[in-house]
């Protein structure tokens, strides 16, 4: 039994972080943090809990953390993991930090995107994009993970075989993305998250301007050896979960080879399902799973592929690949705790 | 490991028992039947069973049903265990019917609220009505259950320390019911089924007639050991899943006896939360589960007690319920494969 | 042309009133009093409102607000009608308070429910509780309305016809009423009012506690001429709006005396609909209206009337209502500029 | 006064167009047609028309309905206008074609989307493409209006000024359409379209084969005065109504070009509102109206122009744009019945 904690357990990644967690055989949770809930059992922020058998929460400390589990998961927020991963790698633990701080390798990039100095660009050498479909050799031998974005999950799957093969034009990306609001988080408390604005209305937000670019260009340039840059337009969805990410890139492909370079590049990933011919991904089929569906088409009268992919942004988006990343770390199957169908309808 | 089949596989309630069953480490699903999808792998139906390792569909046959499985869950329909359940008893088979037609004892309701003939009431002595709180032992020696229905799991389990303790009156029992949609099946189709017919709004309906009631008072009534009449209005919510119920009974006692009362009623009850003082049950927070919440208010100023209960109309409601009494029937820990906490938000 | 002003301007319901007003052929805006978008467009709050000619939004002042309009919608919250409906009568203007100060004649059952000491007792004998179908002759004449509750409306049109005519047995009434979420307004900002953890939740609150409860029972006892006691239960809706009631009565009518009771009692009310047998009010179908829909079923079997009545919250149980009481103040036809059907779906 | 018929009544752009009608000031509505409704008032299909004076429904007759009124809206389907507009037009009789079958100029292009033989083929060249900012001289000259389809609507005037302006590449358009559920009408009854199958979950659908795409480019075409082909994606939103459009095209301009450009182009229409800069247009903010709101921006990492709209596609998506035809047709000022902002929430 592994060890495992979890910093930031009451806002929704750390939920369902502890979620997946409990129904992992592999794994006891051994320690949670949460200022707001010192001292209380879990319940008290999600009553879903009720019932079950975990730890009280504690107000974060890192020697309390060091001495109780083996292996954390950070997902309290942006700008906490590069406080907090420094004195836990040195006691010899493993980290997984779910938001944003270890995972874009420009600095620039990150002072940009983030409006926060990094205080801990020592890690970021060592740290690893955390898309097990992409890395998974990398994440194996790791200490620490800087867990994929959501949006970014969604379009890095969806586009990753055509960066990675060169059939299509890198500099015609356009990636439009739609997401379920629990994106948005527990903690922040302004009118437009009020059930009553987000209802029944449909927008898109952060136009020419959202901080997962940056990381799906680094992931996509990667694969494709050198620098792109893509047009990426996130929308909110009035439903709890799910991003449907919608992909654009002109290419010379046939459809047959779409679909055969899609299904050859996702053969052996156990959470990537290419649709048949005709079927188009549905974050229904996905909610509350770190399955990814994904269907290609080829838009002949334009020369245009759309591919199309469906996550769940807290499943495969934050805590299933989160847990998809330890299984990884920790020589279990990838698979382990994770295989459970979506809660349909 | 135990063989189970489901027969109307492809409906809410039967998928969702096979979401049940594929996390069950006890049993193996080795028969699916469902007309609709014979030759195909279930997830032509849902596409959220992509990836799973199932048997194809089947048309639904006796013989070739009773060769691969030991139990079976019947979710059709009304109307349909009553005419696959004799066969498959006689071959030895263990039989849980989710539908109605088991459950009422007097064939004159069933007459009055099903509008159908019983073509078996040679099994209706034997047929145990399925509500594991109250008739585990029971449960346990059957070959044979009538799953409870979901409104009437909701009621049934609000008001069941009053109509077994005497402490309220048992001719003021109102049950005040608000379902999710899912209740009404994937089969129907109907204007009044659309989206947009759904969305946005909020109504009763089968006012002072719906076919629950009957269940509710028999089993109400012979813990109350009398016959009783309960007036039930069932309303639909504009969501997927849950019941809540609200019951109302006069009664004399306190607020502390209510919640002594309650507290044991079901203090080895795992599925059944009581609430602390203050706290109200929300759908929300059994999604996808078995559990049950319930709280229980005094309303000092007219004397009347106040029980809210909240369950998933498919789990506790449904498939879940039917699993935990697959799990007493086959001897297994009632809380094999039902443990895991709702998937939240 | 009659001026009017609304105080409170950006909340739902003082965003609803301008909606309402802009409509309404015998009014014109001409002031409008927000704190938060003091010196703006109120389409900087509403952007549905871009393109409407209306004045911008003033900190209230008793003075200017006198100067420029010469009757006044308070709609900014409970404890604010009471401060400055004295200034504004003693100009001579008409006030209507939509929230609760002016609509409680029992001091003591103000204090209880609303944890308030009352600044300006002197008015709430004047006050008249703005109910048009029951006081449409005292709101002609007045100066002053305290424009009934949003759930009180909803349950008195359901109960009036009983509570007049002695029918039911005024000891035995049951609300249970189901209500959308704008209800609880634009500015109280904390954790459950989030989309997420809203939707595709339902659950009781305030249970044998809410406020509404002292307006209905003073509204019915005034009717029933004697003191009575009501359980009252709401509930929250995943829905932007409606509200939907059910209520029970013991009564020893039948069913054609119930419905001929209904029919008399509101025969000449343009804005309630007593609904065929067999049908139910959806709050969609009232749905940004002041219309309210009324059925009333008879549980031959327990021998309850079960009445249902469905209104917009912020229609008939807030501005549009409002509404129609300035159109009696003013001598308008009652119905002016509140006729226009449902936006459905 | 005008007397206007809405043939297919019962449908949602039938019963939208009787929402419209009522609040205009300068028609009566004295002729509908529904075969479902006939010999009913049409609050048998809607309950939100009770108590509204409307004549009863007709199975549609030619003859009679040319007695009864001089202007007809037809709402009922693809394929009927064609039958019933030669008619009506030989009586004399001005005809608003709300669906599809006057659109395309093309025989060709219509037959290969709409898999149907044109029956009336000699009143495509008269017939004019209904969208009044761009037609509004020829509409009011005419007697045959084919209505903008409803996706095509939210795309061309989120596309028109750059059309024709010459200021992109108009090589380079894609359309990403995400849609409210509506638009599926009420009379396609199949699994898909029940509440619970759409609630919770996002998809696109017909990828690189839906019919509006060739109105689009005819259109848009028509502008640049050439032959395009556009990339034009539509996706369903769990609610009931609005279409979000987010169009990308390459362009050289600058941030306060293409503003500018937006700002003139749309200088005296109406009902088309440009954003200031940050803000970004929502479904909810044109609900039940004939607004559209459009927000341009320039992603200058990329050189596009990401230009988003919001309009309800049952408003200027369909009734309200085929009213404001008809103000143009019957020459009222283009406003009339028109103005009321949304319900807001």
């Amino acid at each position: 039994m592994i060890r495992v904690g979890v910093i930031g357990a009451s806002g929704y990644a750390g939920g369902e972080l502890v979620r997946y967690l409990i129904g992992h055989p592999g794994v006891q949770i051994t320690y949670l943090a949460s200022g707001t809930y010192a001292g209380k059992h879990l319940s008290a922020a999600y009553p879903s809990l009720l019932g079950q058998d975990l730890p009280l929460c504690e107000v974060y400390d890192a020697d309390s953390a060091a001495d109780k589990a083996d292996l954390f998961f950070q997902a309290q927020g942006n700008g906490i993991g590069m406080k907090v991963a420094p004195a836990l790698l040195q006691y010899g633990k493993k980290f997984i930090d779910v938001p944003a701080d270890f995972r874009l390798k420009d600095l620039d990039e990150y002072a940009h995107y983030y409006k926060m100095e990094h205080t801990a660009p020592e890690l970021l050498e060592e740290a690893v994009y955390g898309i097990p479909e992409l890395r998974a050799d990398e994440i194996a031998k790791a200490r620490l993970i800087a867990n994929c974005g959501c949006y970014a999950t969604g379009a890095i799957l969806a586009l990753a075989p055509v960066a990675a093969s060169g059939i299509g034009d890198m500099d015609s990306i356009i990636v439009d993305s739609k997401s379920g609001v629990s994106g948005a988080g527990r903690s922040k408390l302004d009118v437009s998250g009020l059930f009553c604005e987000v209802n029944e209305g449909f927008k898109a937000y952060a136009v020419a301007g959202h901080r997962h670019t940056a990381e799906i260009e680094q992931e996509l340039g990667a694969l494709a050896k050198k620098d792109i840059k893509v047009s990426f337009t996130p929308h909110l969805i009035p439903q709890n979960r799910g991003i449907l990410t919608t992909a654009y890139v002109d290419t010379g492909a046939s459809t047959d080879e779409l679909a055969a370079l899609y299904n050859d590049f996702y053969l052996d990933k156990p959470f990537v399902v290419i649709l048949e011919k005709g079927q188009q991904p549905n974050t229904k089929n996905v909610f509350g799973t770190n399955y990814c569906h994904i269907a290609v088409t080829l838009d002949q009268r334009t020369g245009r592929a759309i591919i199309t992919s469906a996550i769940d942004n807290m499943g495969k988006g934050a805590a299933g690949q989160a847990v998809q990343n330890m299984n990884l770390m920790c020589d279990f199957e990838q698979t382990t705790g994770l295989m459970l169908p979506a809660v349909y309808p």
